[in-house]
């Protein structure tokens, strides 16, 4: 958890009544559900299945407890998680001692996209979470087949500089 | 701290006698210098000055206290450093609860580039680090400018399969 972020948080969009929180124990399947709710993702594996819940229990679990990490989900008026993101606080010593807020695993539910709620999302991390955590570059990486999603970063002000490289282990 | 890893280690090099450690408040200078010996980094504002030195010793003194963090520097005989990383691992519940290790801001003194040091170092970090942490999966971003290095990763099992992201704060 990253004590400093002042949650819940009301999410800016369009349509209102939604409300960014702290994911916990509870969450677990809506999380996994969101995750499977994506086709890049299920092929990678994310497909919600009962044999895996350990596994995500387990990771959720350990999430839940680290002190540099936040999961968060985004909830509707019914308390029910319907987008995902992780943040991840991590000092450093490049550019002059900056302080990086990572950001993974970014889901909205595919029937509420285009409705603003990454948008708001993301601008809650760069307006709101990245200065209260000190944090001076907010950075994501993207898979290169979601064009889509490159657009929304790029019109939120993000710039694709880097090439994102991922090593499987094992 | 990532106090799971077996360090010092030595480091398989075709020169040999070089040793990977961990980092100490004492070699604050030396990473400013890695740091600065680089032109993207230069032009980022990495450039040594002595009037950054605070800011470099207070983010040494956080990486150096987090418990997620672990920032090492390839030494010579001498305990000299000749180069420098940063890993971070990340749990996560992408790909079925994942644990990633993330690694940043790898330099190797520009004196010695192209002695297999760098090689050394990922060959490391994937083989042993990684496994060590529970990780399965190890994660860096460059910048695009940075074709050398992208053609050093994808020789290494790297795949360049996503687009980097970065937002300056304020």
């Amino acid at each position: 958890m990253l004590i400093d972020l002042v949650l819940p948080a009301v999410l800016d969009t369009r349509t209102g009544g939604l409300t960014l929180r702290r994911a916990s124990a509870r969450d677990l399947d809506a999380l996994m559900t969101l995750l499977s709710d994506d086709p890049i993702s299920s092929s990678r594996g994310d497909t919600a299945d009962v044999g895996d819940r350990d596994a995500y229990q387990a990771a959720l679990e350990q999430i839940l407890a680290d002190a540099a990490n936040e999961l968060l989900v985004v909830v509707d008026g019914s308390d029910v998680p319907i987008a995902t993101m992780q943040l991840t606080r991590i000092p450093g010593m490049a550019r002059r001692g900056s302080t990086r807020l990572l950001v993974e695993a970014v889901r909205v539910s595919s029937a509420l996209r285009s409705a603003g709620i990454g948008g708001a999302m993301m601008r809650w991390v760069t307006d709101t979470a990245a200065p209260t955590l000190g944090s001076t570059l907010v950075q994501l990486t993207s898979d290169a087949a979601r064009t889509d999603a490159h657009r929304f970063y790029e019109r939120l002000g993000f710039i694709g500089s880097h090439v994102g490289f991922k090593y499987p282990v094992g």
